[in-house]
């Protein structure tokens, strides 16, 4: 006997009593009623707790509000890894409003393009910043309401712009304010914009649900235990930290605030805090490894972390190991609110060598347990290349962790997502295990004779050289090979480059066609956000072999 | 300047790369891609791992769909906590369907109720179950397709009553099997009919974004680290083993089967297998608490157990705290998917004699970290008790762990739901910290003398007197007082009772008013999911007293 009417298919709908709206606001709000006195935030001498965090966060909320910041507004941040920071987390979207963290690295024109671009209706900035912000406000036509930070723990330069300092714009805020979750979970909580090492950046929409979410697979994939003590190396104005704000509140955590990377202070707050978490790109790790010994003598407590930012170079992973630090590899994009995917650790590979354990730990990995898709597809025919660890495709994602898009800009959107991926740009292959290892950016592979040429793996082998700091590998043109590799080194301090054995290292440990034709040693030019840019080196090359 | 239109209205809609369902079925993809070769299930000598587990759950998807399950059907089962039931909490929803758990001790008119209410399609159940299934069968007038699961580690008495054996079954199934997410995550996961002490039991549905949520909020709010061995010590057949079956895949931890419960047998199990992780009603951590010293002995590695199901007694969590277990208490319903609650551990307890601990440790607690709200509300007013431990109200949950509702019955579904909180029958106080503390069900309180009397508080002090096994406490009739409290006291075997003794103990920790005025010593009625049946102890006091 079949029903042609199915018994679910009535009577069971959503209701406010069995619906909610995802959102990471709700963490700060359990965090704050389950533990009040736990500490949140540690900056400097001051240590607050969550109590006190999640009334100034809605302080900050209200203030928004009565200074007239309605739902959809933009608001912008220019803030390093301080407790407003922490704050503007929470209290600008629970005002309704879109959270706007601004690389505090950007020239004054990239600021102003942002501003006006997301249309941003409040500008909260600290005093350090003041000297890219005048000139940037200058060039608006319509600037925002300006608040400054006026933090005890900064002595420099630089004055205060706005109309009001933040403590007294919390002061004028309610401590009881009533903030809603947002009607719909794929309202926006966040706006991001790309470094975008050419023309102008895209704005990164995140929602609500794509937070809560991440912020959980966060604890979920770095298997956190409770009342993490999190230390913030990765800028927060990074893909929002990561999700990391949020996750934080989840965990009930404590958030160790930092205003500038600096290794002597990191090992001492992670001796003086008892640090059990960080996270950083690449560099911060390499920056703690070469740090004096001194600094690292009597860390006696668990310390892991994560890296992501660029593929980590494997004396990164090895270094961190020597250090004794669980180190682990995420993987993701602005787009995919930062880490999408991890290096998942299989039990079998603490039986290896350290060098066959770094290997297999240094690869982009699999996706997020609450990411719903990772792969590499040939893009041209949108099918998964052989896991074969030898054919490239690109690296695509899809699932609650992929942005809604970029703002007023649908085209780039649509690009973005076509064929119901989203499109990393990142070359990769899969490795039989099922793990994505990158090979390039799509537009930084070397074509010499025909071969492709990994400028990561180049790069690899060069980080192993004694005394490399950095490794960058373009392409310079070349008459007959059309292209082939040449090498930017930035070498330790001190320390002079030796270009025959550097060659005759990576002939060791390279194939012949993949050894750079030429050395560049030097500093080698990076982003606001730290990335190497790659461009600027290819058109030196480009000039320099112009020359010859 | 204002903007009438807002820039993130436009162009940043959902599309197959950045929105997929939330639900619990791509836990096991995940799993078995990243981890094949761990181990998913242990039962007696089978291990089984990730991979395989998961192609046989496809199979099961594949053939139900080919013996004509379509979306929205239900698959009922009544299954002991053996492989096939954590493949069916894959493979059932897989195939588009609806999983309905049986209890499996339950009568045969209470099956053949579910199985017509449920309008099951197809019925999976075990030999050892027969004598249930026979007869309920015989009262439907269209029984379902069943299908006999014959487990190798059961070798008692039952017959197969069904057209095929489960390994049959699967082995017409595909093993590629191209499953689907549910078209939406509001859509039906899993029918639990609650055991209900009187009248028709009711079927609660879960969706699929609930059973993703409250599976995740176990691993978050629980602490798990990844990997966890977790012992089958609650049936799956309860609330979906608290969506355990969920947690496990994706935390890619081990099932440890378990056919029954067993103390000798599980504490084999823990020795043998590292089981790190198990869960109970009060009356399975009794028994480990009373199982003879020599299996107690040798668990050299930490063991994590959760309590709920009922208000645990004080005894119990002393108990297992001196076991050297680490104890953590959850509350919740059929309706919540089990644990929505949990009493969150504050690190300042440690420093507290045990008896504090334990009182501390033992209440309701707070929502977890998934779920939406939990308070305790005046369910006349729907107002918040005030936060003094005193005052009564009725403890209410709201977020997305809680049921879509009750099937086929709207209107119960619209009480439980009112004033959009969720009702769960369960009177409790808020205390100074915010933590809740139940003190009676809503039926259960005794009203003497115009004094509301827990029973809850008169039991737990009762479990306190040596050799006490399990204690209830109902209301007895009383012409002067109205009720007074009747105690019905289990000893444990070959101990016979004292009631003096027992008198003179509750007078030593309680009020006057508050003192059994009688006491029963015998076996206590309980329901076929382990819950004692206050109605019929009410029912003999009644009689009893009639009689006098």
């Amino acid at each position: 006997m079949s029903q042609a009417r199915k018994p679910y298919q009535t009577g069971l709908c959503k209701t406010a009593a069995n619906f909610t709206a995802l959102s990471p606001l709700g963490f700060i709000e359990r965090a704050a009623s389950v533990y009040p006195e736990h500490i949140a935030v540690i900056h400097g001498s001051l240590q607050r707790n969550w109590r006190d965090t999640y009334t100034r966060s809605r302080r900050l909320a209200s203030a928004l509000q009565r200074h007239g910041v309605t739902a959809g507004d933009t608001v912008a941040v220019m803030l390093p890894n301080i407790p407003a920071m922490v704050e503007c987390h929470f209290g600008v979207p629970m005002s309704g409003a879109v959270l706007n963290t601004l690389n505090t690295r950007l020239d004054p024109e990239a600021i102003a393009f942002m501003l006006q671009h997301g249309e941003a209706r409040v500008l909260i900035t600290d005093r350090e910043f003041s000297f890219t912000i005048a000139p940037a406000l200058a060039l608006l036509p319509a600037p925002p309401l300006v608040i400054d930070v006026d933090d005890a723990e900064y002595d420099g330069p630089g004055e205060r712009l706005g109309q009001m300092e933040y403590e007294d714009f919390l002061a004028g805020g309610d401590p009881e304010f009533a903030w809603q979750l947002p009607a719909d979970e794929w309202d926006a909580i966040a706006l991001n914009y790309t470094s975008g090492t050419t023309g102008n950046p895209k704005g990164v929409v995140y929602h609500h649900r794509g937070a809560y979410l991440n912020a959980i697979s966060n604890i979920v994939d770095w298997g956190m235990p409770h009342h993490a003590i999190y230390l913030w190396t990765l800028p927060m104005f990074h893909c929002n930290g990561w999700c990391f704000p949020w996750t934080v509140a989840a965990n009930v955590g404590t958030n160790v605030c930092l205003r500038r990377v600096d290794p002597r202070l990191i090992f001492e707050l992670i001796k003086q805090h008892k640090v059990s978490h960080y996270c950083g790109a690449p560099i911060v790790h390499t920056m703690l490894i070469n740090a004096p010994a001194e600094c690292k003598q009597g860390i006696t407590h668990p310390v892991n972390c994560l890296v992501a930012g660029a593929a980590p170079p494997s004396a990164v992973i090895e270094g961190m190991e020597k250090l004794g630090f669980n180190i682990t590899h995420v993987y993701g994009l602005t787009e995919t609110y930062g880490p999408a995917a991890v290096c998942a650790k299989q039990p079998a590979w603490q039986e290896l060598d350290l060098s066959s354990r770094t290997e297999r730990n240094g690869r982009q990995g699999v996706r997020y347990t609450m990411q719903h898709g990772m792969t590499v597809l040939d893009p041209e025919t949108m099918q998964e290349v052989p896991h074969d660890g030898e054919t490239m495709g690109e690296i695509m994602f899809r699932g609650n962790l992929v942005m809604k898009g970029y703002l007023k800009n649908e085209a780039a959107t649509a690009e973005a997502l076509a064929g119901d991926w989203f499109h990393t740009g990142d070359l990769a292959v899969i490795q039989p295990d099922g793990y994505v290892k990158i090979k390039d950016r799509s537009k930084d592979v070397i074509i010499s004779g025909g071969e492709n040429i990994s400028s990561l793996e180049v790069e690899d082998v060069l980080c192993r050289f004694p005394d490399v700091i950095a490794a960058a590998v373009v392409a310079l043109p070349d008459p007959k090979w059309g292209e082939v590799p040449c090498a930017f080194i930035e070498l330790r301090e001190g320390v002079s480059g030796d270009e025959a054995a550097v060659i005759e290292h990576c002939r060791a440990h390279l194939a012949r066609f993949k050894v750079p034709k030429r050395i560049i040693f030097g500093p080698i030019a990076r982003t606001s956000t730290g990335k190497i840019q790659k461009f600027l080196l290819r058109q030196q090359t480009r000039a320099s072999s112009a020359i010859e």
